[in-house]
């Protein structure tokens, strides 16, 4: 193998599947990116077994030339230094060789590195998708859509299948769900599909974070391809592999409440700063709980105490308060990050008595919706 | 006490004074900040025993008013909470205020914190020191001169010593020298003082990093104090107080070679550029041990070689080598932070052999030298 390349395209391909690459892995070839060489480019790719991804760098792009093929040929070289040394090389054309026994020159102006590879068919196979059932969604909408229900993710293993974000597929809708039992954030979006299937999976919260910052915001479209134990994220010129969860996820649609007793408009981002100043003096062990309740007037107050440290009360303007007067205490983290998820000024919350969980979605907007069960303590 | 402040001076203030707050003191009261409500202003107190952080918000700056005191006083109020807590308050104008039994109440638009303060009496005096002798630095040059210097400080408690700075003053000379024995680094400059009065104390290197932290560039001059046992740094509206380290900072002036054998000039950004290359494979447990040897045509090599992992080797293209041909290895991280720590274009570096100590300086500035003790690989 041996090619001449841009290095920055090289840097910026290592990088996307750097994601990938995880130090702690069983399968020691996996600390590596293996590098294959076509006469139409080079394929870099990343694994570690749950999430893969796969970069490729064509010859020529727009009229310039980006790589130069000398000869095909393939080699796995350790990750944690290819990537360091391509970001550190001197010039911006760089040549890589594949000599005798693996062995693997990187020359860049007058540094020369030498690095040991390994054997790029000894390299795990990516899985092979049937690409028959392709739907796209716009790369601005699935960061959104990722962004507003991940979060929401269990972190224990105790229920391993909460650790991931339910995706349903049904009549040309995508919705997301995201639940650890104490929250739930759901979205839902219109998609192009290209035929009447259905999916139900289950995307573990962390392929969704990695996805979310590998994907560029300048590509219009992603492709997405679901298979029943695999899904793939196609842009352009990238690949990226996540394993699917196992295991039927919750029914979580009797989880939200149909009715309400009481209704309160507020300025979102008032509302936030008040429950983030309230938190401050709440108890951490107790996921730092504070009380919102109803004044007159439409106030609405927020506060906590800690007796060893001290206490705080805020009160926040509402635009309306509807129904039933309320106090209720909740987790001042999962509010925040439900409110940080929420487009819109204004957010309109649902309560139904101080035992019964309560939800949020911006003011005239049924495609987002955050969920959290109170705790007792009035 | 009883006074109304604007909240960004106070943001200000409180984050210069926990910069010498510790979590983890042995004295409790220390991990609150001292405020004090005077007639002319309120001073702010954070420390740790080692170092002492004193600010002053004057009531009245350039015509504005900053400060209203509607009654003197003082408390102590909890570091961690106190700070966020004026960060996220929601208006500009803030009040404080202390009720019964030091509860104090921060007040600002809506929101009312009550954090339970402790007695003010009982919080440790700062040192009186006699400010008889001071010297002048320019602000921009003291940081220069703590940056140049702190970094060659010991992070080894074997010798205490040699985690301080050594500070000589001498016939209207500043000498800052910092060595860990593995390196040295030297700074002098010409500083006003007002008398004949020398120097020579050893500060410890974690208070001057502090000390640049929060110096304001914008500040002309730092007034300083030398006394047996403390120094003062004095800037406007601000006191910053170290203790000094007690013991004989090692004569370090038979150290630096005074004969050199192989003198080298190169650019400075090329060859730490090289080195930083170099060092990507040089093996960790050897502080990143790369070699150094001069070729024909001025050419200086750069190479580092870890059987398991690769070998690299670099090229410098230097603009003179005098004397005699040279092949000597070193620590790439000390090398790396020596060249950081140098100002100019064109680093000088006189060699005495390969087995003897070498030095960098910028070309024609004898104000700052970098040693650095080779290692036996050849």
């Amino acid at each position: 193998m041996r090619f001449i390349i841009q290095r920055d395209r090289l840097v910026q391909s290592v990088q996307d599947v750097m994601k990938a690459v995880s130090t702690r892995t069983t399968i020691p070839i996996l600390t590596g990116i293996k590098m294959v060489a076509t006469n139409e480019g080079v394929t870099l790719t990343g694994s570690d077994s749950d999430i893969s991804i796969e970069s490729f760098i064509p010859n020529e792009e727009a009229g310039d030339e980006i790589v130069e093929i000398k000869q095909p040929g393939s080699i796995v070289l350790q990750a944690k230094f290819f990537s360091e040394i391509v970001k550190k090389l001197p010039k911006d054309i760089v040549e890589i060789e594949v000599e005798n026994h693996l062995q693997t020159v990187i020359r860049s102006g007058k540094s020369e590195f030498h690095l040991n590879g390994l054997d790029a068919e000894e390299y795990p196979l990516l899985p092979q998708l049937s690409e028959e059932n392709i739907f796209r969604v716009p790369t601005d909408l699935l960061k959104a859509m990722v962004r507003q229900t991940v979060f929401a993710v269990s972190t224990s293993e105790t229920r391993p299948i909460l650790t991931g974000v339910n995706w349903k597929v049904e009549q040309g809708e995508l919705t997301c769900i995201a639940t650890d039992s104490h929250r739930l954030a759901f979205r839902k979006a219109k998609v192009e599909t290209e035929n009447t299937d259905h999916y139900n999976v289950v995307i573990p919260g962390k392929s969704l974070n990695e996805l979310s910052k590998i994907l560029d915001d300048h590509e219009e479209f992603v492709e997405i391809v679901i298979t029943a134990n695999q899904v793939l994220f196609k842009a352009k010129h990238l690949l990226f592999y996540s394993r699917l969860l196992e295991g039927n996820y919750p029914d979580t649609s009797r989880l939200i409440p149909t009715d309400s007793k009481t209704n309160i408009i507020l300025n979102t981002k008032e509302f936030l700063q008040a429950i983030d100043r309230a938190s401050l003096l709440a108890r951490d062990g107790r996921n730092n709980v504070v009380k919102f309740s109803t004044l007159e007037n439409g106030i609405v107050e927020i506060s906590s105490n800690t007796p060893e440290i001290g206490k705080v009360v805020d009160e926040v303007q509402s635009q309306s308060i509807e129904g039933e007067d309320l106090k209720i205490s909740f987790s001042a983290k999962y509010m925040m990050d439900a409110l940080k998820a929420l487009e819109g000024t204004d957010v309109q919350i649902s309560f139904t008595g101080a035992m019964r969980p309560f939800y949020m979605k911006p003011l005239h907007d049924e495609s987002i919706l955050q969920l959290i069960l109170p705790v007792r303590t009035y």
